[in-house]
């Protein structure tokens, strides 16, 4: 973390960073077939301690990565979780080592459908091997491993971050003392998936999809474009929009439709494309949608294993992650006995909720990190 | 009503029905474009009175048609609100004479973008002039006026349905003595443009689109196959596809989905094609966003004009046109002393709701329309 450039940033920035990455020799994934190598992108920020118990692994959602605070070299936008992590914020990086890593399966990086195959030098594309969120903490566990750390302070994420962070409750109930569970759930409902599936519908529609065999110049972006598009409506709230947009006219875009939020899913899906490949958003969306902690009972013995305190935030106008599906999760781990604090909040900005900036649910997790430091219970 | 058949079917229905057509000169549109010649497919059931004052209006939504009740000659399915109309049914066709429409803009016979211009004989598709609520409604008094018919006894409907017997009651005060509006709303907020947006992207994003110009050989079918999956998912209710799909695999299209939820929506896309037009796709959906009455105030005024007693239904699984928008119009009804009932179901079907078999609703529409039958306010 290069102290030195602190100043130029708002206070409390982890200042330019870099995305790095490793390999290992492989990973066997749980469908059975090997990624052989296994790539990971990933950042760190502040400092592993000597005994290497201060390490917080942040786990990014659908079309996150690796980058979750700071500045890339002439970036203007910090990483996707810039607000909550940094010197003397929630994710204290004068006191916290923390890591971040992109997903295998997606395109940020990590070991993916972009990834060159050896034995005819092309992309994999759909010809990676399916990933499930199983698979993308066996990976994020070679890194901590690298790292030397036996035990994370913490393991935190929200949507498909918050369903990494419950994997790893249950798939290495010993490497972890609190996990942090975002708007997020313990398997997708029909209707999550029904999203899902329509847009990656959508993807196959698209006349370049050619099975996912397509070229960069020909890519499937308007089927992509349109997934997203879909996507981000059930990222925001009714209210939210209804602030936001209204009933106002486009902002350019006259052509192709006639009101503001028509214009901005417009802008939202094609600014999409640039950053982000049809196939991982298939890979990841179906990655999404295969996990499953269960539900009632079945959930209740799957998280009898657990070991660590939990944190499970929902929000009131998240109606793609509703709160019935954070109470499901702790009802669950209340049976077990397992330390757990739930908070609602009525935050009006709807499942992204999470990733914004805001000061009630950076002082829940600031007091939820500390008390586990101090050994004190909430 | 071929009465004769009665018996082939099932209890109180009005057996095999005709859609048929009327011409009129011409329709001037709220735009100032005039449509000639209009055309108006519609079906009735039931027997006008001497006093032509036992007439019901009822208004179809979205993907709707005039055929609203009985049987086309070899159909094994009825119309679309068949359980509420019929002899001892809700809308009594021993009592009243009920008029069903196709909507104009739409492709079920009523003039739209199917209608052959008879400048180059060619179909108008895109060239079609936009088409409001209001101009629906205006085709609407046409055919009402043709019957001789001074005051509906009745405007009923649901959704789009709904708007349109809204529009009856502010732009026709005098033509109307009950009103009926259910699973809808005054105007639609950002987030229901915003699912209309995405579902017309679909289609624009069609190869075959051709700037709606496309021939019924090559037409934008998997954009508007796309658009309605979309939209499906908003017409149900995340407690109704858990139940009713919940993590099953899918039927069939092993290829394209993992999940009986996507084979449902994939399925309903693919027949939805075969039985509507893209092109009216787009002009129906505009024509529901650009609807607007306004809200508080702004509504409360627009209704002050209103003369007829009203029947506001909603339903608390109904997302996409939920409760609080009936509710509005119910407040700025009441502002204005208008006589309303309003009834919330808790019917799980979410939007679908209206046009579902429900006993409830059954009584809930035959009291409503009994009680003024004999002058009872509710």
């Amino acid at each position: 973390m290069p102290t030195s450039e602190q100043n130029e940033f708002s206070h409390g920035s982890v200042g330019v960073v870099y995305t790095q990455s490793i390999q290992f020799d492989s990973l066997t994934l749980e469908g059975g077939e090997t990624i052989t190598p296994l790539e990971i992108a990933y950042e760190t920020y502040g400092t592993l301690n000597e005994k290497k118990d201060n390490a917080i692994l942040v786990c990014h959602a659908l079309s996150g990565d690796a980058h979750a605070a700071g500045f890339h070299e002439g970036d203007k936008r910090p990483g996707w979780w810039d607000y909550y992590i940094g010197p003397g914020k929630s994710f204290d990086t004068n006191r916290y080592f923390i890591i971040s890593s992109n997903v295998i399966g997606g395109c940020k990086g990590s070991s993916g459908p972009l990834t060159v195959n050896g034995k005819n030098g092309k992309p994999f594309q759909s010809t990676f091997p399916f990933v499930s969120i199983g698979d993308m903490v066996n990976a994020q566990e070679k890194l901590i491993s690298h790292f030397g750390i036996h035990k994370l302070f913490a393991v935190a994420g929200g949507s498909m971050g918050g369903m990494q962070a419950l994997q790893w409750s249950v798939a290495y109930p010993d490497r972890l003392k609190n996990c942090i569970v975002m708007a997020s759930s313990s398997e997708h409902s029909a209707q999550q998936i029904a999203f899902n599936e329509v847009g990656r519908q959508a993807i196959l529609s698209d006349p370049n999809w050619n099975q996912g065999l397509y070229t960069q110049e020909n890519r499937p972006s308007k089927g992509l474009a349109l997934a997203r598009m879909m996507g981000h409506i059930t990222y925001l709230s009714d209210e939210m929009m209804r602030e936001k947009f209204g009933r106002k006219p486009p902002k350019g875009n006259i052509q192709s439709t006639d009101f503001a939020v028509g214009s901005y899913l417009i802008y939202q899906g094609e600014s999409f494309v640039d950053r982000f490949d049809a196939n991982s958003y298939i890979y990841v969306t179906k990655a999404l949608d295969h996990f499953s902690l269960g539900t009632g009972k079945e959930l209740t013995k799957v998280l009898a294993k657990v070991r660590c305190r939990f944190l499970v935030v929902a929000y009131t106008s998240d109606w793609l992650y509703p709160p019935y599906q954070s109470e499901e999760i702790v009802k669950s781990l209340e049976v077990n006995a397992v330390p757990v604090s739930f908070v609602e909040l009525n935050n009006p900005a709807g499942h992204d909720s999470f990733l914004l900036p805001s000061e009630q649910q950076d002082s829940i997790l600031r007091d939820f990190l500390s008390s586990t430091d101090e050994g004190v219970f909430l």
